[in-house]
């Protein structure tokens, strides 16, 4: 689990105060990884306390992260330090927080990064890291996966290296998050606690979390009783609550699914898990159903017709990629889920889409 | 926070597993400080992986544990091995684990136990130590301070390195709890969140926390629909949640005024809170109903006329030691605490009791 965790309004102020006591020494710089959308916001870039070879890597999220990002990231951080860094810090969403993961553990580990995908394949401790999130939903935050996309699957590389050491919770770093983005993220959120709270895997442990979760995104998306400010600060612990569900269980068909899209289509995941769970009535009926509740008060329009171009050498791909996370369709749908799902079912649902 | 948690029923049998990459010499044993009401439970101790210098402390825990208490443990340990331990294995209710929390700081950090009394006084990180709950509700198990009885006053060691590394949570160990323990224990968690959800000092993160903990309390306590089993993994949980709850806020007048009984009196925490919290409706005016209501529904006669025989030297020793828990009164009671509370006003609450 995390370490450490700062939470609050501007608590993004105390990062200085916090990474001070964790250098190592002059040559050993503090990493910054940080999406692109802050580049020119001095508002943010400015409370980033830069000294001696620290450097910031602003990151382009357009696509999801990849294994073979995360090598050249450290092999750039590898040819210009002189040591080895002190710390490694991911400000952005799910994708910059998941590459500042992967980066801290392979500056430590040899080989390549889709070595690592898969579970406690990780042999060192990973570089001091510390995540700050600027949208909520994901999970990333307090997570012990990294997830990435290889030249093989897409899958996270799970470890006890993996979590932040530490994390700081400012939800004010969330204000500017644009509508859609907000609603697709926060759904990663809502589809967690669905999948966790309706799979197999659960138990007393990760119910707690998730009912919190739940209760939390249904007082946001669906009730509107709250200040702009008090929807912030609680969506970010929602995200926190969920995150800590699905560590202790595990996701299901719509993470399943999305992920195949986002290797085949390269779609992101916030969007990916929407367009799928909107088509998954018969696994989560009252799941989706206050999916579409949600979607309808926020007048979100989902795209249409994503798979209308696919070849069958496409949807070969993808239901085989789907298929393969085992224990993804076994939370879901029990110890039998092959006769329940099968590929041609699982076609059927992706042309819906 | 805690690194590392396993939840689950039966997960005790894990603990040789988890320890065994932690050894780190023959000469460096595991001490398992054990509360010895599992004296001769063969249940409980055959399953302890000892091995070569490995040693079991039975621990009575008739009293509140002591700074003198964790000097004379630490002294024996320092004495009697070769090497520093490889850990600390502390199994049994708050004051055990509060005892392992102390013992591994004080092997690493010089002097008495006293001198650490207060917050972030601890220099050195301790020695891995792992904490198993027997009974729940103290929140010991995840709170990041470990409550002593000092020469001079009843106050936490509250560090960064306090926390357990691991805490093994396993409802099974709790289902020989005697009833009327159970429901003070219990009560320890429920009073945790009401002090903290009604606190000034609440933000969003310890609410979500303190929320869900309050209604495991709730279901456990009121609704009565729950199986055996459920209900010990339940309090398992609201016990870790409230934990967490305060852990990011603080406690309140229940906690400050059973802190001076404890220290005057020798009154147990769980009980104490009790008696305390039974007379607080001024305070803490619907808490306070719904525990009165609980209490009815479990027969739970609470010890009256405790402070009957007190002369006035202990009542002014006993507000003084309460009145001297700044940040729990301004928790409670917001900056201009010390108008509403009173020591006259607080020696006429403590003589009801």
């Amino acid at each position: 689990m995390v370490s450490k965790v700062v939470f609050g309004r501007g608590s993004f102020n105390q990062l200085s105060e916090i990474l001070a006591p964790k250098r190592l020494s002059m040559n050993a710089p503090f990493i910054y990884i940080i999406d692109d959308v802050f580049k020119n916001n001095q508002w943010l870039t400015s409370r980033i306390p830069l000294a001696y070879d620290d450097k910031i890597l602003f990151i382009s999220t357009e696509e999801e992260p990849k294994t073979s990002q995360v090598d050249a990231i450290v092999e750039d951080i590898i040819l210009t330090t002189k040591e080895l860094p002190s710390g490694i810090i991911g400000i952005g969403g799910g994708s910059v927080l998941d590459l500042a993961k992967a980066v801290s553990i392979m500056l430590t580990n040899e080989g390549e990064a889709k070595d690592y995908q898969g579970w406690d394949l990780v042999k060192h401790p990973a570089i001091y890291h510390v995540g700050i999130p600027t949208i909520s939903g994901t999970g990333a935050e307090v997570s012990r996966t990294t997830v990435l996309i290889g030249p093989e699957k897409k899958l996270g590389i799970n470890s006890d290296f993996t979590p932040f050491d530490q994390v700081i919770l400012d939800s004010e770093l969330t204000k500017d998050v644009p509508k859609n983005q907000w609603f697709y993220t926060g759904m990663d959120c809502y589809i967690h606690c669905i999948e966790s709270l309706k799979g197999t895997y659960l138990n007393t442990f990760s119910e707690t979390y998730g009912n919190m979760s739940l209760e939390l995104c249904k007082e946001i998306f669906l009730d509107n009783n709250l200040t702009a400010e008090e929807s912030e600060e609680k969506l970010m612990m929602a995200s926190w609550h969920g995150g800590m569900s699905i560590a202790y269980s595990q996701v299901g068909v719509a993470h399943a699914m999305s992920y195949a899209l986002a290797y085949v289509l390269g779609v992101k995941h916030g969007i990916g898990n929407c367009i799928v769970f909107d088509h998954l009535e018969e696994f989560y009926p009252e799941g989706v159903k206050l999916f579409k509740a949600m979607k309808e008060k926020h007048n979100i329009m989902l795209p249409q017709g994503i798979c209308a171009d696919l070849s069958d050498a496409d949807f070969d791909k993808m239901t085989t990629i789907a298929l393969n996370l085992v224990p993804l369709w076994e939370n879901a749908l029990g110890k039998n889920w092959k006769q329940i799902i099968t590929p041609k079912k699982l076609k059927e649902l992706y042309q819906k889409m």
